[in-house]
């Protein structure tokens, strides 16, 4: 058994986004996706982001608000968001004084078996 | 871009941990893994687990105490474990009044490209 420690995971910014990454981690090589951590301070907004690979993401603390297509969803602590190949979609933290984490895991469409 | 609720998931009881596996939603044709939500009552323990899948798991509210060989580990919120192929684990929740929810995705050592 292996431990992961968002808060002393090596990580750069994203303008104000902390991203940390899990190719740091030799056990990533055993995992069918990659994976990061993401962190989102009180008031910001990530950059607006598209690629192919297909994003599922979980909200471990504070609220996202995920806006895509012009629409905007809360997504709660615990709770999780799918993201399709392709959509483009910007991630808010409404919070005036949380920070928003999210673990996401993100693979390429092909990676899964047809 | 979907959402998932782990509040409103169809679920079902071992013992007294509550576990809801994304098999219910169609989306999970489309990851690379398995995945569940689980949640472990103030206080409880999961009964030992053991199986050939890999398992990462997220914690996303509370704390877990995770035990392998006799070994006890705190995973703090936002933290993450990787258990290994076959390695028998217990889950406890040590709060008197709090749940701990771990988000988990799994999948077999063979899922992964030699």
């Amino acid at each position: 058994m292996q431990t992961f420690d968002n808060t002393t995971a090596r990580s750069y910014l994203v303008r104000d986004v902390t991203v940390a990454r899990w190719e740091q981690y030799a056990a990533a090589d055993r995992m069918p996706f990659c994976s990061m951590w993401y962190t989102v301070p009180p008031g910001s907004s990530s950059p607006v982001d598209r690629h192919p690979e297909l994003e599922l993401s979980v909200v471990v603390t504070g609220s996202a608000v995920v806006e895509v297509d012009g629409r905007s969803t809360e997504v709660q602590p615990g709770h999780a968001f799918l993201l399709e190949s392709d959509e483009p979609h910007v991630v808010h933290n409404r919070s005036t004084d949380k920070e928003l984490v999210v673990f996401s895991a993100y693979w390429p469409p092909e990676a899964v078996g047809a």
